[in-house]
């Protein structure tokens, strides 16, 4: 297959806020200046490998119903890996989308031994290389899949076997290297099996142990070898385990610091995996960018009524503006941008929509980032929020935070002074009726 | 009020699990010697002096239901406090239970300024004093409530306004004294309005400043003044606040080490907290023993149909079996024990129902306790989880523990010698069943 | 107090999408015509009696917040629900809203005997007659409040105590003749008791039949009286008890058709209750619809990581559109609207927030109308729908449909044809990026 | 292959209380007589035939972890058919389960028409018919696989598809009668696909209407071929699709009720489904039993951290005896049983796993069975109940449920005698010591 696979799709062009165009953006002009940079280079958009191109369309009820060709179990597996390639870059290329990311297993099968498999994955790099210089697309981050294979059933880092700690540390360097090669910005671990399916067999602590050697076997490789991007851990607080390690952010930070870590790596959060966490996509944002761990985002979200992974593609547009306010006020991405770790649902079956759903999240995304530049703009949260702790810089606040202050003094200025403060309002309908002017 | 409340209630006596009078003990006989310790040092019960008789039965729907005469807005409220407290230790006294713990709010009302507050509630602890005396009831712990009152609502410590940090200081000092003066064996913080409602107006990095600074205050006032307890954070996800900082146990830890505040602090873990954040009740047991900050255990279980603090009294032994297994293999309690932050149910309006509740309570644990001593004793999950991770122990293992190995070492030994880790059974099943027997 | 309440509000104006005043309405134009109808019409607003000004802004944990100068248990509290009363009207009429709601609990506070309770209610309903006739205000709906007081802790109609049963009774009457008398376009029975909390001390099947057998009472009531407004039932799954009885629309449909009610009552569908039950608000009004028994709505949202009744104001208009547009489709409000069975946040203590809560909710719905009517114009989704559905108007289609065929003559067809249907894109992602078009 | 698979199991045997030998029974003593009737008789256990033979223990993130060698895309698929049902009655007589259930699509390869499929059913029931013989294993329920093909990604009986209604027809036209040529005592329909994944594109009305002429068929044809076994509707929230229909219990009585169903279908109720729609799995069967609706179990449970079908073997015996005791109560299965719908972890690798969550599951439920008949025989909790509604049966009550009293005539009682009910205890507190005597 030398011809095209989406046939009836050309490349998608902005066409503006009143296109009715299904396969047009409005809002996404990758070249549009905002806030002194490319929507391009402020969104940093990723399509990803394996929910577009490896998974066909199957849930735990039912087989794939989707059209693609090269997942068989039959016939040459190298072949199908060469035209899915083809494949990815005719997708990226038609949607614009400035990076993608993969997974190891997904770009190329398995071999009889490891070698094998790191020589099927070398060509393929090779075969990226090409496509990647040909079309201008870049590697946001590569990962290794330390979780579908059955010899990680128990964990990958954090197996009871220290041969599959050992089998998970050649992937990874492998894949690492990669990366390195192919000039990603980014390296990911999610663990997927990084968990425990029953407290009954499991020793936490010495899990823990492991995983943290993993880690730091990790950045050490990352240094020796040049590579300049960022370590990323993507933190779920279950699924396929009962319980995931890398719960949320705050529990990957806390993490980090045990061991030493917190400069070395960075979160990539994703906005399912924050409400399975029981905390919205805002709030995991706010956390990392507050203890300076944000590092990249897998923009897809969850059903609020569905206790798994849907994996939609983002489309509410008044939750990304926020988003997006807290993203520009820390910065902006370094390395990271916002991956589409997204499924179309199981009933699309249409080869194009793969398109309508990377669209609308790319124009939903795009939205949200001229909303939030206006709020950053106009600052009226970040006005309020500043005068609502403007005591704070006061003397009685300063003595508090310089350490001057402790109960004794404290408690003696009360008394002294019958301090009895009265609640001021919080202004939350207020502040909420204010966003829904940027929306 | 000179005379009995619970004019229809003796003392609670053992009788063994054969009695059916359900005003007696049927497997809590506090002297029985359990692995070289009595029960009654091993769970270290304690009742809580609000939800017992301080709160009317009201829900957030429904006034209150219950008999409590000394809840009234009318009359002297001094006179009030000090029949609730001759109530209460009659109620200590005869359940048996050898702790109880109060907040500062709970005991005494609240005067005209914090001098008058300060005043009241000293006077009850005067009381307390010579009833601790007179019964031989400790204090397990005391605690300020900084979350009731107006003032607190955008926080204690946390709060926009430093004087409510002041007034918090000057609150916490005193009780910290009191429980002091009472013998407590620690002091516990619960954060009820330490979060937020909306991210619209609130600041997480400068919050999170606040709240450790208070946090190192009280760790000096507590050195300041002698009080050997221990300083308990007690973790809880959400409610009243949308987002509490103290989510669970794992964050906490988090928060600690920011703060080089590990050594000093350990959590008072709530079963129902741990439910509301997603986690089960044995999880949160786990983690804090595997990060050694467990400290004590608010024993209330959660509805698992309803999202809210439902405050019941623990009664599923092979749940608490888990837990008290956890907690003796990590040496059991120190300072801690098991707290009873339990609501009887607003129907639950007789005055013996207080009785019932932690009659079932107090069983439901003693009989844990007893299977968890046999499960310790033949030892069948320790030694498989010994087992299952036996490989580490070889050289393999030690290799990548104490950091002999690298990437590219682990990676050389598994192309060289094709290694290929089999999968092997995690035996969950099994392993359940065997549970099932100690139950 | 004869003077204002809210002294620094002027009636609220409608100024225009680009109005930056907070206290002014940016959508709702009460007289602006939408597909033949105006907004006032259409939306049917209304202000709810006790979180607005029976509620002091305490929640479980903590005391009231709000300058409600009138709750307090002293003082002449006839001469306080008089003062509530004159607040309440100058609220609903600076804020344009058309409609109220209440409970009788709300509006007088209960007498010694019921007599009294009645007398007082009546007393004010005189007030409300007057100040509804000088205002233009109307009555959404009136109901009697079955679950605050204590006798009611183990449900009104559905009570083990039959007298508790007779209580509710006489109490509905009152409340059903009282929404009679001031012109009342709806009576509503939330059965916020009607639940269990154990199933250990419940006989369903008698409680059932209870509730049943109330219902008719109240209907027959209504038709006794000539009262021609429609009687709605609440749907909410829990909360206050462990399990409510009217878990959901489905559930309440299955109900009235057990008794044959399904032509006399309809449902009043929160947004909070349908997400507490699992569904999308979305889903419970497209249930609804579906089965004819649509009746009014409470708009008032809940939080996504709460697992209880926050009440919040709508503020989003992407899913505000979807209800309006199902509204739309079913012909719209007869005898019911949106009412506000909000809240403001307890630290919403300035008071004016009760009016930028309003303000905000009335917007969001008066946004998504328009969006709405612009859906139902342009027919994107329901071309979509019907086409989609198209071949159920073939002959295969009519011959299931009608009864003609049976699983022997389809299987013959099938097995002759060899009938092998593939699957045709649902088009999820397509539809929702045109729906966005219309937010 | 024609030696045995399960090469270290012997057949189960029952060993009492304290066995320690974990392949045997330790409650489950089929002969044993408990209120009049055999174990085996009350309990009427299945295994199931897809999670335990057609499932290789993969998941959404993983590939199949089991030693299964049927299960292989290679090979002559009906040759693996009939090894796979060597291998399942090999298991079942074994593990000594009265029952089994199947799929079609469990039993047999899809053939490339209808037609094909059909043979190779029948081949694998013809086989069956033989191995029930001699193992004396019978057919607790057949049902149709109308989900995991491709064709019903959108439904079965509501697709918009009539040919797909039609195909699926003939499928259930063909296992009905499989079905019924084995002796099946039940047929099932689980709706898996029969539900929405958005709203934007369903049209609920109709597919109501598709779905009740479905079942109507489904119903005729059962009648026509003379099948006495119970059809049974198997209720669950969502899970594949975002809706299912047939939500929960309630909602099946309803759309029963709303087609005149309800006299010719059950439920069969899954102990996890119960937890994913927010209910416990006692409410479900609770509510079955009061509509008189109850029809069979699946008693595998759900991980309550976990909002997904984990399809755990039931472990809980204080939970199953109040399943039990309710299903006692309304006088015990008649056609229905336990069927264990239950899926091995996928750590589970070792062959005989299968055998040690079967047993933990018998043996849980046996435990229950004795449990409820000793609460039926003590009565503590009927005696409660019965009287805590005794005044239902006086005159008061009677006048109500009878229908002679109406909202004037109770109002006039009440106020004339001035009648004040008192809240009365519920005793939930003591009720639940009460139950943990007999667990
Ligand atoms: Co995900
Ligand atoms: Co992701
Ligand atoms: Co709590
Ligand atoms: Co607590
Ligand atoms: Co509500
Ligand atoms: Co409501
Ligand atoms: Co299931
Ligand atoms: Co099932």
């Amino acid at each position: 297959m030398s011809e095209n696979f989406f046939t009836n799709v050309e490349k998608i062009q902005y066409e503006g806020e009143n296109s009715t165009n299904p396969l047009a953006f409005r809002y996404y002009d990758e070249n549009r200046i905002v806030m002194g940079k490319s929507m391009k280079e402020h969104l940093r958009f990723a399509a990803c490998y394996w929910h577009n191109f490896c998974w066909p369309g199957s849930d735990i009820f039912g087989a794939g119903t989707f059209d693609r060709p090269w997942i068989t179990p039959f016939g040459d597996q190298m072949a199908h890996a060469e035209q899915k390639a083809r494949v990815a870059f005719e997708f990226f290329e038609k949607l614009g989308v400035p990076y993608f990311c993969f997974h190891d297993t997904d770009i190329a099968p398995e071999g009889a031994t490891l070698q094998e498999s790191h020589d099927n994955v070398s060509r393929i790099v090779d075969i990226f290389g090409e496509a990647m210089q040909r079309t201008g697309t870049g590697l946001l981050w590569g990962t290794a899949n330390l979780f579908s294979n059955p010899r990680f059933c128990a964990g990958g880092s954090t197996n009871p076997d220290p041969e599959v700690f050992a089998y998970a540390a050649a992937q990874v360097k492998h894949v690492l290297e990669a990366t390195h090669t192919l000039g990603g910005e980014n390296y990911v671990l999610w663990g997927g099996r990084e968990g425990y399916d029953t407290l009954l067999n499991t020793d936490l602590k010495r899990e823990g142990e492991q995983y943290a050697r993993f880690l730091k076997m990790v950045i050490d490789h990352k240094h020796k070898i040049g590579f300049k991007g960022t370590i990323l851990i993507e933190p779920k607080p279950q699924e396929p385990t009962k319980h995931q390690y890398d719960y949320d952010t705050a529990t990957v930070h806390g993490f980090l610091l045990e061991h030493g870590l917190q400069d070395e790596v960075k979160v990539n959060i994703e906005a399912n995996h924050a409400t399975l966490a029981g905390h919205s996509f805002h709030h995991e944002i706010a956390v990392a960018c507050a203890k300076g761990i944000m590092g990249s985002v897998d923009a897809n979200r969850g059903d609020m009524q569905n206790g798994w992974d849907t994996d939609q593609f983002p489309n509410d547009v008044a939750e990304c503006t926020l988003v997006m306010y807290e993203i520009l006020k820390a910065g902006g991405f370094e390395t990271g941008g916002f991956n589409f770790d997204t499924k179309i649902r199981r009933q699309s079956t249409a080869r194009d929509d793969l398109f309508h759903g990377h669209i609308g999240g790319m124009d939903t995304m795009a939205k949200s980032l001229l909303n939030a530049a206006k709020l950053i703009e106009d600052a009226p949260l970040s006005d309020f929020v500043e005068q609502r702790y403007g005591h704070w810089n006061g003397e009685l606040g300063q003595s508090i935070l310089n350490g001057t202050a402790d109960l004794e003094s404290l408690s003696k200025l009360v008394l002294e002074n019958n301090i009895n403060p009265e609640p001021v309002s919080g202004r939350q309908e207020l502040l909420e009726n204010i966003v829904n002017r940027y929306v």
